[in-house]
């Protein structure tokens, strides 16, 4: 019984944002189809200057795999005291049927790609059909990923950004224009970006509130990515009151997610939450009903988008010849 | 950074029950030092024929590991079908400091061999000091581990040995004397055999008591290592009246361990079980204080136990030049 090792340069030269896509779409179908199991994870908070691992595992009747990751954050002095990014991601894949071991991979284009892929399936769903304008608030690898995934599902006229860090955002902006040729207007306020949106994206590291709800025009789409545990937040809660509330998964979004702000401040209660994204995927509810109203997709990320996305990738390396097999168990 | 992967046939090189013994000692000692943190754990069971998947995460301050052993079971299929174990383990070990992924290696060694060691640390804590007669209820790997184990504490006389499967109690008869010399008395019922034991260790499937209370006499020392999930079974519960209750973890034994089973049926409640295995260990509690009492050491198995046995292993490993490097993040 060999394991397919792929490390990162491997997984560089199969992973795809259309198939992230895909493998999220189906990810989030399945959940709310009664076929994955997907456990209460395992979080191992630290004291700073270290971050968090967190193991997230998943089952998907579909394929047949059941799927771990272990997912580092936050190691703030990584890269000055040790050459390290700041966190990092492994992922495993077992065969369901017998437990035989399948693959392990570097996991940080896996989480990369299905956290920007989760944003666009929102926006296939959930923003108006006549957006063109996105604000990215945030313009570090995530926002990055944000845009390079909503270009697949729109046509973006423009994107206005709005970072704490002026060099961040020169860079966003090279970087974007470059690879994708849409224009970015760098903002001096998040207020003036977060006033243009058809699509508001943050993607910010969630130390507090940076969006007044004010700020907000009716019709306009939020992703909410940057809060994913408990402390976090991107938003003021108002935002959430008479807005069209979809979460990837209620059980995660009301503990850890933005979700959780407003039902803390009593603003929303748990009953407020419109649906899960699968919901609407399979049909069972519907998305958007008009142009005016404000939609808010609350992504925390689930095991079931690794799961999806990272047996498609094994199987495509499989195909290519790609990754270095290894027998741990004879 | 690379990452060490240590297969079976590596660790095969290196393992030693002594040095398991050391290490799952000091695992009871750190856990009750304040020095461990080990989540719940995740468990995926599956319906039959399939069997369980679980994750194990732990996390020792004194040798700054972060371990997680994935530990496949009761894949009851699994020779047959594909030519493959019933269960799997692997072990993954990270840096603490910066959550740099050090190691992967094949778990099965670790398991048996720190399962045995908790036996081992429970004989020489709990079990009277002229005990000399083993008892062993089951007959398969996990029995010769604890026998293994066992007789580095004490100077086995004889080992009683019972099991359903005849052919399996045969082997063991052969395989033990063969390796150990000690005389392998095989027993027609398990009351004769758990008669006659100073040290009385249950390693079955647990699928139902197999030890009725009368027949445990006064000062019998009591491993009970086959419970380690809710519904398993080895003991008639109301050998818990009156004894000495020992569990590695009381917050996991009182939900999966044997212990679960006279709290459940009132013989016991929680507040009566006298210590956890490392609060004797430390010397915060006695251990054994005469001949007569019967003291059970019910072990549902720790990460901590992984942890020290693992990191022991990868630095043997590396002190070696044992294993394969390999470079998942570059």
């Amino acid at each position: 019984m060999k394991t397919l090792l792929l490390k990162k340069e491997d997984i560089e030269k199969i992973v795809s944002m259309k198939d992230a896509i895909d493998a999220v779409e189906e990810g989030y179908r399945a959940f709310c189809s009664g076929q994955v199991i997907q456990p209460e994870y395992i979080a191992m908070p630290f004291d700073a200057p270290r971050g968090e691992l967190d193991f997230k595992a998943g089952y998907y009747s579909g394929n047949e795999i059941i799927s771990l990751k272990a997912s580092s954050g936050g190691y703030i002095n990584n890269p000055s005291s040790y050459g390290l990014p700041a966190g990092m991601n492994t992922v495993l894949l077992w065969d369901a049927r017998n437990c035989a071991l399948l693959c392990i991979m570097e996991g940080s284009y896996i989480t990369g790609y299905r956290t920007g892929a989760a944003g666009a399936v929102s926006v296939k769903y959930l923003a108006r059909k006549n957006s063109e304008i996105v604000t990215s608030i945030g313009t570090g690898n995530q926002a990055r990923n944000q845009i390079r995934a909503v270009s697949h599902i729109i046509k973006i006229k423009e994107i206005h950004a709005f970072d704490a860090f002026a060099d961040s955002m020169e860079k966003f902006k090279k970087d974007i224009e470059g690879e994708l040729g849409i224009p970015v207007i760098l903002e001096k306020t998040s207020r003036a970006a977060a006033e243009k949106a058809d699509i508001l994206i943050t993607t910010t590291r969630g130390k507090g509130p940076v969006i007044d709800a004010s700020w907000v025009k009716p019709g306009t789409h939020i992703v909410a990515i940057g809060t994913d545990m408990r402390g976090k937040q991107e938003f003021d809660p108002e935002i959430f009151r008479g807005a069209k509330i979809i979460n990837d998964s209620i059980e995660q979004c009301v503990k850890k997610g933005e979700t959780w702000h407003p039902i803390d401040k009593g603003i929303i209660k748990k009953e407020d939450i419109y649906a899960e994204i699968g919901e609407i995927v399979i049909g069972s509810k519907q998305g958007r009903t008009n142009d005016e109203e404000i939609t808010i997709f609350d992504s925390t990320g689930m095991a079931i988008q690794d799961n999806m996305q990272a047996y498609k990738l094994y199987k495509s390396a499989l195909d290519k010849g790609i990754g270095t097999e290894f027998e741990f168990f004879k």
